[in-house]
């Protein structure tokens, strides 16, 4: 099992750039006084199709030989790594195909084909994505980028945290004690890993989980991975299990595993949209209302948050819904 | 009739600085392609209390003597400028009382109080609003801070396209050929005219506002001012009419008005939200529909647009009430 080196986000970073968005670190002095800690979220909401994802769908397709890209990319992904998929694809100009749950947003499916991605439906399990997937992939033949379970894709979401602790030391008048974002399957969190262990190995990274899709945490507990087939949340991004290449990461460097009720996660995420005039998705409001529920632990610290992305149904507001 | 100067803004700006933010200037690659132009957008709805208001407000707050001060400040606004005006007179420790219509979202009114301000409501009406706002400045002496027909505030809001030519030559390589904001009393067209006519003379001034309240439109066609009592529009930011001083600039310095229907400025809000990320409201919706609108009028020019504000009830969003 090849796990990426510090070295393999560096070069990420380097193949990456012309293709994403230096995302903007926003603070809010109305959360800062409500937590007792200094936020900083790392808004990669703003990044290109809308997600931090790009970053290492990116990296891989920009990484194949001419001879492999020409063959197309494929992929499975309850929604925003299919998109960015589907972007870096037309940006190179391959087919990109998806396998997506048919309950995944209307939005992101809208999105997918406006990248040019060819979206194949399945149904919202683990099980069944994995079957359908392999039909794909055998019909196709393009190259399998996992969206989170990939090395290149690891190494390019190692990448946000680099340009975050650039920016924090040119904007932000020093350093982090913590850093804070949601946990699925993991790809984010082990690229943030991958980052501060070398950077910055006094950073504590604390990962963010819905209690509905709480594997990651019980994972953590029992020192071995633990998936469910079909957890049900709000966070539609997260409920997809760890893997072993991204459980590597975690459990060598995560310092603890967070979680947050539904209606913990919507009232974050409202309260962001209300406050920081910020679009974010269900999933990325989850290390928020871990930090709003756990003040105790990041009181006096300074905190960076990623925003992991912003590509809700405007139609479909879970605050609408109840 | 004073008219505020350019050293007039200076000043405001020097005075104001603690208590505001310096907004960044985002770019979106979907706009650039969807009009043609180049769009660099000024988000003053990251901006405290949430709108550009605070620029006015607290220019005015700031620079009022101890004595004076002591007395407090009241107004009239539909919303923002009730928001911004609190928020100021809560940092300097004083009073703030203001009278808004009845029908103002219920997010403003409960930011207003969040912030200190004293509400008395008023009915949506300019003649009903400035009948109420005389029975409480009679009642509490407090310094009349008109929302935008006051040197002050005029000043205070031409920081703003101060702030955003300097990011322009900083980061984004350059200047602008055209700047369009929105117009409803003219408080920030006005400040706009003030500071580009001295530092930028050549850049195109241009307003929007909603067909359904277009009387700067029609008072611009005309040559002198014509207002309505109360109309109707979703972009509740914007239903006040012009007054001497905005009309002084407006008539001088603004090149041309442009208007956009209801059902344009809820698709160009919606297609903010989806595509950029940021909660704006209405009213700040109206430029990038009249811009969608007039695709030839910008089309390979550089645009610099001001979004004023992010102030909506969550709870109310125009698409899901249509």
């Amino acid at each position: 099992m090849y796990i990426p080196t510090f070295q393999d986000m560096l070069d990420a970073h380097d193949r990456i750039k012309p293709y994403i968005h230096r995302t903007p670190v926003l603070t809010s002095s109305y959360f800062n006084e409500l937590t007792g800690a200094e936020l900083f979220f790392k808004c990669e909401n703003f990044q290109k199709a809308g997600a931090f994802k790009v970053r290492g769908a990116s990296n891989a397709v920009f990484g194949l030989s001419d001879e492999d890209a020409a063959k197309g990319v494929c992929t499975h992904s309850s929604g925003n790594h299919a998109l960015s998929l589907s972007y870096a694809a037309g940006r190179r100009g391959i087919p990109c195909n998806v396998v997506m749950p048919r309950t995944a947003p209307e939005a992101k499916k809208a999105a997918v084909r406006g990248y040019g991605g060819i979206i194949t439906e399945c149904e919202p399990s683990t099980t069944n994505r994995e079957e359908v997937f392999a039909q794909v992939q055998a019909a196709t033949g393009g190259d399998f980028v996992h969206p989170y379970n990939d090395p290149r894709v690891i190494a390019g979401q190692g990448t946000c945290s680099r340009e975050f602790l650039e920016q924090m030391a040119q904007e932000q008048g020093g350093g982090l004690d913590m850093m804070v974002a949601p946990i699925g399957g993991g790809g984010m969190i082990s690229g943030t890993c991958l980052t501060l262990s070398h950077l910055a190995p006094d950073i504590k990274i604390i990962a963010s989980e819905p209690e509905q899709a709480d594997d990651a945490y019980r994972s953590f507990k029992a020192g071995h991975i633990i998936a469910d087939d079909a957890p049900v949340t709000i966070a539609d991004g997260l409920k997809v299990p760890l893997k072993e290449r991204t459980w590597h990461f975690v459990s060598n460097h995560v310092s603890e595993i967070l979680t947050a009720s539904e209606q913990e996660i919507i009232d974050a995420m409202k309260l962001t949209w209300q406050r920081m005039k910020l679009v974010m998705e269900p999933s990325c409001a989850v290390p928020l209302a871990t930090i709003l529920k756990n003040k105790e632990l990041f009181a006096g610290k300074r905190v960076g948050v990623i925003v992991t992305g912003g590509n809700v149904d405007l139609d479909m507001l879970p605050w609408m819904l109840s």
